[in-house]
């Protein structure tokens, strides 16, 4: 029998079973500076030791689209590798800051399935949680895929079972990280002068900027992530293929969109929860990526005048510049340049009284 | 109004004027291997704490223009993002060593300004210190640029000031790094058997290796210093740009030159000073490297006799190899394969007696 | 004279003779995290420091190739500058774990050499150490390399020696790294349920993923291991050359291979020894590199209980899927699939009875 792992087919998950995913990761300051070059990173917050230190943390968290990457890598060979597509995420929320020298590992629960028509493949959704040296969940998110069956065979008796899952987290869900304060803020050294309450909802932010991806740069991050979904890396395979090339991963998009968003919302400082997100088109190397931010909420946050949160849209675009806002057209389709279309809510300071 | 930030223009400057720029970093450990992996470094100070330790640091310090990268980049938003030509630099001076766990940022004045007769840019002169988490100064320069007008106006008023500014820093000027002494120096570690008296004013150096720049390298580099230049990220805008192409951040010339100077200058532990810098012609993905040097000058240094300095050229050639040490024609222009012509101090140790 | 280095030739070595390899390099976190982006390491031991400590590690140390890789690379200036083939490797046991923070610098002795008929070549045998701060041997290794005489003429009264070489490393000279112990391995950490037992002697493992080099990719891998040799870096000189390319540096062809192997074997946690290994054909920049495995011999190590060592051949393949184990064809010829055959021995835990 092969010692080979060729993964998981939707036959392999039941309900309520519990994935523990290897390898676990000592994240180190390398893993961040690398993350800072592949995506030219600038907020203040994970920028600085001294920044970190004044906003009340021991020293600079790692960005949280690291974390999240690292750990949804993770779940790739045991969930993912014989998907047929990505669903959705939901219900992501990130609740401890991740230092470096923290150990990250994860775990899943199958918390939905469903076996769809055509009897060749069915839907999974897990919940994910990223654990830290102590056992803390330092992040959890709901993912779901469609993954092949191995056999195709409609199970008329199979009973699906679909989670209920929040449009968007809720405000009351939202957790500051601990120690995290925003009293003493340094506008100037955050690059910007827009806090909180000068962001309205419906505003829309140009992040003007373009950044050309490379094949070597998007197979070093997801090599980073310890991501092995074989599209992004295989180029022998994927030359075949309907694109011809191999697909950037997808969250490879996310934090590049991220880094551009820096332009226009440079004092949000954390990502608070990912609500949803849509991997509209698949992104190739020679694309080059811009982004633009709706506001699409305002929050107070309980207890605190020092930051308050903003529910943005962060759409990325390819080859085309965000001057005018794409995303739908009228007939509800996205506009052919939309890259992705992800809900997020950030944390960002309010001006002091 | 847009949130988004276009940088300045010319008329936003004013003479005296102290920006501060975003966003402080803590250098790490991680950014001395990404730019070692970028340049293939080997100069022994910076690469081993032992021979800094044996050198009289606490252990290695980073790369001499890894920190002027950094602080440069920080720059870039304030100052050069509308800049037309980078002009000049002149008077830098390096003044105390870097270490990983160093928080940098960055302070300009401007202490100069000048409109040009067309009316449509003017020339900017700043100062720009950069600072640890002490406050103290690590390294200064100064450096212009020529800025497009908001307003295509000439204002016959305007008086210009320029400032007075040295051909070459002063070796009086020159800075030893704190505890940093040459007594023991291992020169079968460092590489090389030839110290500062071997070398002779007038001397040419061919560095012989050469190096090609990939669109990915340059791209990781110059995010790793969070310069922000559109022209180095941006294929799309760049396509219908003169060149058809991102042009390569001139900083990362100036390392892979530095880096191809150890074969011939492998005892030139650090820079002491910037007398100054021309960028002659673009550098595009694709083009190989090359380098030679000439010494310049020499200069013994006050009260030492473990150390000296050398005054050297530093030349980066594209796609011709140095043996020529090709640098201008008799009618006083630039080889075309010229990228670059620096003039730097370099700090060497001395025969032990 | 020039003081640039062109390098040694054959004339220039000497029976006995010893070189003291530049440049000493601390090696650090950051280097561990750009070697997990180049290959997509997930080997637990290396990747956690909670599994390396609950191996009886202080901490992960460093992947056991990244270590040779650099430790070959000071020796490239002094030994394979003028290198026509590198001929073999043999005898390399890997002696100690290296950790982030440990200063590795290299020696080498020459223990053969033999001029060959044509007059124009010799062969040179060294035995290179590493070694670390403390001065302990790290890892050693013997390597032959053909090199160009400096002048064409046979030397008739020239007496060859050659040195006596294990054609693999006898089990009891393999050595386990101090303090690590499996005694408490956790395999869902480390993603395979197969132990040591679990594998025969002719079993052939087909690693299934496959890895698409890439130009800035194998540079940036080259250059962090110091590696100077020309035909990696410069494609103004090679693009006149035999193959039009850049060659790949065969170093990244094992690491690549190595990063694939966890997919079948994953509990491989370390290299003992490489016993031989041939660069069969070289790899440029656009292929796809595949690898499989061949157990080649399984041995008990003394007074062990926790682990055992298996001999595996790791074979990497270039554009071809390693489903038919593709080796050498009937004629006794390497499949032109070949990039590279390799002899280790690997240290895996065995079952817990």
């Amino acid at each position: 029998m092969s010692k080979s792992f060729k993964g998981n087919y939707f036959e392999d998950f039941t309900l309520g079973q519990i994935l523990s995913h290897a390898t676990p990761r000592t994240i180190t300051l390398g893993d961040v500076s690398l993350y800072s070059a592949l995506y030219g990173m600038r907020f203040a917050l994970q920028s600085s030791d001294e920044f970190a230190k004044n906003s009340g943390l021991e020293r600079a968290p790692i960005d949280d689209f690291l974390a999240f990457h690292i750990i949804f890598g993770k779940t790739v060979p045991d969930i993912s590798i014989n998907a047929v597509a990505n669903l959705g995420y939901a219900d992501c929320r990130f609740l401890k800051s991740v230092y470096p020298g923290d150990t990250i590992s994860a775990i899943s629960t199958v918390i939905g399935l469903k076996e769809n028509s055509n009897g060749r493949t069915g839907n999974v959704y897990v919940r994910t949680r990223g654990l830290n040296q102590k056992g803390e969940t330092v992040l959890e998110y709901v993912r779901w895929v469609m993954i092949n069956k191995r056999e195709v065979d409609k199970n008329e008796a199979f009973e699906a079972v679909i989670p209920d899952l929040p449009a968007a987290v809720p405000v009351e869900n939202l957790t500051i990280p601990e120690g995290l304060n925003f009293r003493k803020f340094d506008n100037i050294l955050s690059g910007s002068d827009y806090f909180w309450e000068d962001y309205e909802v419906g505003e829309k932010i140009n992040h003007v900027d373009g950044m050309t991806v490379e094949a070597e740069g998007h197979m070093l991050a997801t090599r980073l992530y310890q991501n092995t979904a074989k599209v992004h890396f295989n180029q022998h395979a994927m030359k075949d293929g309907r694109l011809g090339e191999r697909i950037v991963y997808g969250g490879h998009v996310i934090s590049m969109a991220r880094g551009l968003s820096f332009n226009g919302l440079a004092n949000a400082q954390n990502i608070a929860a990912i609500n949803g997100g849509r991997h509209v088109n698949p992104c190739l190397a020679g694309d080059t990526i811009y982004a633009w931010s709706e506001i699409l909420d305002k929050a107070a946050l309980k207890d605190r005048d020092d930051m308050a949160a903003l529910r943005c849209r962060l759409v990325a675009l390819k080859d085309k510049r965000p001057d005018g806002f794409p995303h739908k057209t009228d007939d509800g389709k996205y506009d052919p340049s939309v890259l992705l279309d992800l809900d997020i809510w950030v944390l960002m300071p309010k001006k002091k009284i």
